[in-house]
């Protein structure tokens, strides 16, 4: 950030008066901009004993697999945001179900989280971010070409869940090298 | 949004090729400045049958009553963002437990997540936005100055789990008026 997007003067990266984080502070009007995590929405779509996979055709990880999944937008609901990435990016239909994993990822500064779903037909297709889609029983799971940590933890979690006999929320943290917390 | 924080110039509205929601977009550089939902998080300390609440120094809900929360910050977990919320609202240790409520309000695009905790001891203060910080039993609680219904939504879940002997995970929605989904 170099300019304030509400007047476009110069910013600068100062603690404002009574905050303890540095921030882009307007040099002119003096907007504080502050830049939080961001939220990244999936779901684990179901049909019988196979899941919903879809191989990415875009960066990051163009050609790995990964679960439906994407940055949350204004003014909806998790479950919206699930459903919605799940028909964008696999032209699939899905009854969100249960929240199944919340995971940090504080080394890029966003949450990822998944809800279990149902797919409701068998008419699912690529959509433009995807190169293909396609469901997985556990033995064919390509654990190899898994796109993300948090997804493969989410897919982990999942069929220990199902060997166990229950489901329930998972929380955990993806963690890059040594981390000590912010102050 | 009036200007482009990379380059300084003025960002039209519009929808980016490939994309199907408007964005800002730099006229000159071509940035493209995606908006998305913000997380607040807070927690539910407890100390043997009483919890923990603060009464609001700042706008919105002046002088009204929450749990400690606030916005996450970058670089940080979940977890972490609530015991560094009820530290700096009510000057109090936690030890943070699980997840309790996660709370869409997609009017003001937010969601709202709630940690149980537990008060480490009954060294508690007011922060810097915080007028008053006080431990309430369950009849004591003051329903009609609570400042958020999110909030008030998470002490009835905690209450009613109470009650029935075990508590878990609520999910719950705060809609304003009659909602279409967005698309």
């Amino acid at each position: 950030m170099n300019f304030c997007s509400h007047c476009g003067a110069p910013v600068s990266l100062r603690i404002p008066v009574g905050d303890s984080l540095p921030r882009h502070v307007c040099d002119r009007c003096g907007t504080v901009h502050y830049q939080n995590p961001k939220l990244v929405i999936g779901a684990l779509p179901e049909w019988q004993d196979r899941i919903l996979l879809c191989r990415r055709a875009i960066e990051p990880r163009y050609g790995f697999w990964t679960l439906p999944a994407g940055f949350m937008e204004n003014a909806e609901t998790t479950a919206e945001a699930a459903a919605r990435e799940t028909l964008e990016e696999a032209c699939a239909r899905v009854e969100i179900g249960d929240l199944f994993s919340l995971i940090n990822v504080p080394h890029i500064s966003q949450v990822h989280l998944v809800y279990r779903a149902r797919l409701i037909d068998l008419e699912f297709a690529p959509g433009a971010e995807t190169l293909e889609v396609a469901l997985f029983a556990e033995k064919d799971i390509p654990w190899d070409a898994i796109a993300f940590r948090s997804i493969a933890m989410t897919l982990q979690y999942f069929y220990g869940d199902r060997r166990s006999g229950g489901y329930r929320l998972h929380v955990g943290d993806v963690v890059v090298g040594t981390r000590t917390p912010p102050e």
